[in-house]
């Protein structure tokens, strides 16, 4: 024990505060050379000694054995502008210490960067070039969190395949307890551990500190999991792995990507941080002015909930290149129809939407899923009730984008064949972003969604859509990282269950008092809010389930679940019911000058205010879970001395989720910076409030 | 026993023969519903009564309980004029029985259908489109080849990955104890069994009947080997499967290739049967125009022998994306540089070569092998000492050819992702034929050379380069089997040990002498013969290697491997120094009007006669293994009443593969079709004629 101690003693060892100093970074080598790291902040620990390293194919382990060759420090700080977001500015700002390792019975360098904010952590591990290094198999990353106690926490089953679960808020004692029953079915699901969740995981201690891990800049490298221990309450790195069951090939020089840990003793500063999105590059594209938020309506809704469907014909085993579609007999409740699509255009072109999403446009939808079908769309053939000259002229008539929509259906070679054709047919026919999606099992047989294989698919359809000048919002890819920032076309991702579970038998009432907290941290969700038929029956009246929020809670996500891209996800003819409420989704802006988060508390309550992008005006909005609350919040963000006219939308009295969701109320009320709102909001409710500048 | 009998008996039962009587088809249903299919020869039988079918994954399997549903039988006979070939017009013609089988217990349909032709049989599994059989998954083709005895043959151990071994030859029930030897060390290779072999399979039975097992046709499928039941001599399918472990990945109404079964008691009529040819589809391209046999030279030999290097640098760890060949040091031996390769083009121009093949032309070579590297070459970047525009420019100034070499490594996304790139690249600089490779393990990870993933990519990248009106020539690709009448821009394979091999140790002497009965049986390789330096020492001190084959020997190999595509191997400088036996490279026709086949015996000789397209001159070449012989051919294919002059290229009388391989003799002399020629022929020897029509 005493020669364990003296040893530790005089191991390397440095430290590096945040810039407030409430953060403190401390790197050193165990006795047997093994590199470890720990993280406090106010003097509490938020992540004891944690071990670093890597398991390597067929070569030695790069865990212990290390010297410290050199080490650095440096303060960085910087302003930077991002294309879109939630502010105008954002801060990078950072004390850095980098520790270079050699592992002496190898001959091979390793380098840890630690970055201090301070809103919390990032570390990555770099391969510097070097003779004994050059290409090289991760078996295992072994990066070690450990936990300062049995936090609770808001976690997803660890899976290779999709984050598509309902998030489960328990103590991580009862992680294992509770796995079972949290593993629900999914079209693609590949879990590994009893006790294995996903990131970004979202803690909170005894103590009162909440805690966010997660991973910035994913980047050719394997989607993170988190392998827990629930006795030692350490959680440890868990690569998804390829078709072999390998976690990443890798050449020097590399890094992996970012590990982060936003830590805070106030729960909003975990929603008001940057720190993913600054260890993130800047942008890489020379011209963005082509990358613009999205609002939009489409078609799609009335698919989900099973009243129309996307194929055209009710056949089975097509295929696509001898189907004739002439032959076989419309089904009647093909969605994706010329008329059709033209009142989405006429309702978006009324309302002053960007775009239009249209879904099911394009033939083999009739056989699509499920069968590991290679050749299963061509992303180029419509319909034959789909007039995509004539829906182009008609769009542009109207001064309204057409979104496409590319579901690979996993079968990712497929859709690199076809991919600049898909792109180019879009270019030409009026369509500058689109919607594509992965679901079912990858294709080639034995990857999986977030390994390094399609990893390095999702940005290669990134890169290749940002030189046709195309945004992208990708469903079931992996989960974002901050990488909107380096390639900000990337303007959405799903990731997680979004409004489309309602008509699956319904998200948690809490679920978007959560996902800011945990899916949010990588990037924006498309997460379509603005249903106001909360009962999915009345579209198809086989389906039971109802939409778990009230109507004005539905107009709240415009503002708690940031996104550059927003859809008005309900059909026309429901909105034309409620065209007072429907007013904010037309008034609500994407894009914000400043964010400022009013109240917190993940698995309860989110209030958030936005200042929209160069306007004067302001839109708050505020979500609660399913006991309802009453909400106070300061309204001293606006500018003193000005006079404002907020439109509050707001739970009726009697409101509630599921026995009366449409119960609303609109009042209007003048205000100033000095004034405080109180509002209730009902169980799985909540308010919306735009706030604009008066001159009376 | 009686009960069986009887249920045999009142089985169905259906049989046809070939268009000339000699071989007899059966089919029946064993008393369980099994089917079955016989083959007979002259009433000799070729294959004993072998069952059929299939086991599916998740599914019942399609191996018995049948029924004949219906079947149906026609005779086929026409003649087509391939684009390229040994014979001017082929004759396809067979007899055809169609099978229709249902299965009771679970309402699918599966159908067989067998063609007899004079040369043998060819049979596929075909599955209608049906109501109970949609996709589906082949776990193992259940398919027989019951042999009649412990037969010769001349076998490669089964992989599924690599065909490049030396051909054992043996008794069948000598496999399994021959197996450890006959796997040598490849770059990528997987064997699957003690007595697993590949097709093409020669067998000799011991009465004198030669019987050749392959397939045709292989689109969208696995690739086909032989499990060999040692005791029973029953061969059965074995189908390389993907990255998790299946066979096929199928979707009605589909089909198998074609088994075949090419037989005779007369050896020269396995290397003229067009069997395989005549079970592929018609060609699919309504302009064939641009397709056009090739004879080219070639920076490439001085490489495979160590002298020269494909590589710029000897700089390793390179990322194609980074480096800055401007600060690497050149090491001196690289080929491809401009000065040299137009060397090379001089070479072609003055002896009227259509091509000049260029390989290690494009950066990456430093570090393109072994590493599972994705982004390994991007088939469009030359190295700083090879100029491309100028290349074209002089080449063409000599009306000469360049012949683009994409190496993949094995790396079949990223060809896929470069692939519209770089034949847009070949087009703009000249070229219209590419030498591809697969060199080393397969990515995506998992996948094997034959599997239907790279079966599937394989003939993607032909159908594309088709639509740029490039030819393709791809080495370590699957092996061919008959896909060049469909798809005639497929002009060359390897698929098996080519001349390289002479410089990795040597081929057997035999080698040739085999290859025509088993690898040439689907498809024209690129054999790369025309060595006349067979010591590569010369080249190389290093390289103890020497080519198994006297120099005349080279010269019979333009005649007996036949090639669309073919190359002079060696180094100009080594041709200069043989000018008057390089006059039969120069000679030789690489298109043919007629094919005859004077002598063979698989193992020990070939001697074939060939009449040039469109010409009156013949080309003769023989070929024979280490022991040598004396070859006597009678020229009674000549035209009657014509005179010619044969100039003879012959090993002299001391020569011999090893100790004196260039000796040999060159004389001419008048023949007509009355003349017997008798030729000595060395120890790894042969020899090379060209008859040309006098008016003297």
């Amino acid at each position: 024990m005493f020669c364990l101690c003296l040893l530790w003693h005089t191991a390397a060892a440095e430290e590096i505060k945040s810039p407030n100093g409430q953060l403190r970074l401390q790197f050193a080598l165990q006795a047997d050379g093994v590199p470890t790291y720990r993280l406090t902040y106010k003097g509490r620990d938020v992540i004891k000694t944690s071990k670093l390293g890597f398991d390597l194919k067929n070569a030695p382990a790069l865990t212990s054995g290390f010297a410290v060759a050199a080490s650095q420090q440096r303060t960085f700080d910087e302003t930077w502008t991002p294309v879109w977001g939630e502010v105008k500015t954002i801060r990078n700002h950072y004390n850095e210490l980098a520790v270079t390792l050699t592992q002496a019975a190898t001959s091979r360098t390793l380098r840890v960067r630690f970055r201090v904010f301070d809103d919390g952590l990032g570390f990555r591990y770099e391969f510097p070039k070097q003779d004994k290094l050059g290409h090289f198999v991760v078996k295992e990353e072994r990066t070690q969190f450990a936990l300062a106690g049995d936090h609770k926490a808001f976690w997803l089953p660890g899976d290779y395949d999709t984050q598509e679960y309902s998030t489960v808020t328990s103590n991580l004692s009862e992680v294992r307890g509770k796995m079972k029953d949290a593993v629900t079915g999914n079209a693609s699901q590949t879990t590994f551990s009893p006790t294995g969740v996903q990131t970004p995981l979202m803690l909170k201690s005894k103590d009162g500190l909440y805690i966010n891990i997660h991973e910035a800049a994913l980047i050719d490298y394997s989607c993170l999991n988190l392998e827990l221990n629930d006795q030692t309450f350490v959680l440890e790195s868990h690569l998804t792995p390829d078709a072999v069951g390998d976690k990443g090939y890798l050449q020097t020089p590399t890094h992996s990507p970012w590990r982060t840990v936003v830590v805070s003793d106030r729960a909003g500063a975990i929603l008001e941080s940057k720190l993913i999105l600054n260890l993130n590059e800047p942008t890489k594209y020379k011209d963005t002015s082509w990358i613009k938020p999205v609002k939009y309506v489409g078609v799609w809704w009335e698919m989900i909930t099973g009243r129309s469907s996307w194929a055209y014909t009710d056949a089975t085993n097509i295929k696509l290149d001898s189907v004739d579609y002439r032959t076989l007999k419309p089904n009647g409740k093909h969605a994706a129809n010329t008329a059709h699509v033209k009142e989405y255009i006429d309702f978006a072109a009324l309302h002053g939407f960007d775009a239009v999403l249209v879904e099911g446009w394009n033939t083999g939808w009739e056989d699509w899923f499920g069968q590991s079908k290679d050749y299963v769309f061509d992303f180029v053939t419509p319909y034959p009730d789909f007039d995509v000259q004539e829906l182009h002229r008609y769009a542009a008539s109207k001064n309204v984008k057409m979104m496409m929509h590319h579901e690979t259906s996993g079968s990712a070679r497929n859709y690199e064949r076809h991919m600049d054709e898909a792109y180019k047919f879009m270019v030409d026919n009026g369509y500058n972003a689109v919607k594509s999606g992965y679901v079912g099992n990858i294709l080639p047989r034995g990857e999986h969604h977030y390994g390094q294989w399609l990893v390095n698919h999702y940005l290669y359809a990134i890169t290749k859509a940002a030189d046709y000048k195309i945004m992208v919002n990708a469903h079931e890819a992996v989960r974002p990282t901050g990488l909107s920032r380096t390639y900000p076309n990337l303007i959405g991702n799903e990731a997680a269950r979004g409004t489309e579970y309602e008509s699956f038998g319904g998200n948690n009432a809490d679920h978007t008092t959560i996902l800011p907290f945990t899916r949010l941290m990588g990037g924006p969700m498309d997460y379509t809010p603005g249903i106001f038929q909360t009962k999915i029956s009345v579209l198809n009246p086989q389906n039971k389930s109802f939409v778990h929020s009230t109507l004005a809670r539905q107009l709240a996500l415009y503002v708690t679940m940031y996104s550059p891209l927003q859809m008005a996800a309900d059909l026309p003819e429901h909105y034309n019911q409620h065209l007072d409420a429907f007013q904010f989704i037309k008034d609500v802006a994407i894009d914000w000058d400043d964010t400022q988060v009013l109240e917190a508390e993940p698995g309860d309550y989110i209030t958030i205010a936005r200042k929209a992008k160069g306007k004067s005006s302001w839109f708050i909005g505020s979500t609660c879970d399913e006991n309802g609350r009453t909400s106070t919040v300061n309204l001293r963000f606006l500018d003193r001395g000005k006079k404002y006219v907020a439109t509050i939308y707001a739970d009726a009295r009697d409101a509630h989720y599921e026995k009366n969701p449409q119960a609303y109320a609109i009042r209007k009320v003048n205000v100033t910076s000095k004034s405080k709102l109180s509002q209730y909001c009902a169980p799985g409710g909540g308010y919306a409030i735009s706030v604009v500048e008066t001159t009376r």
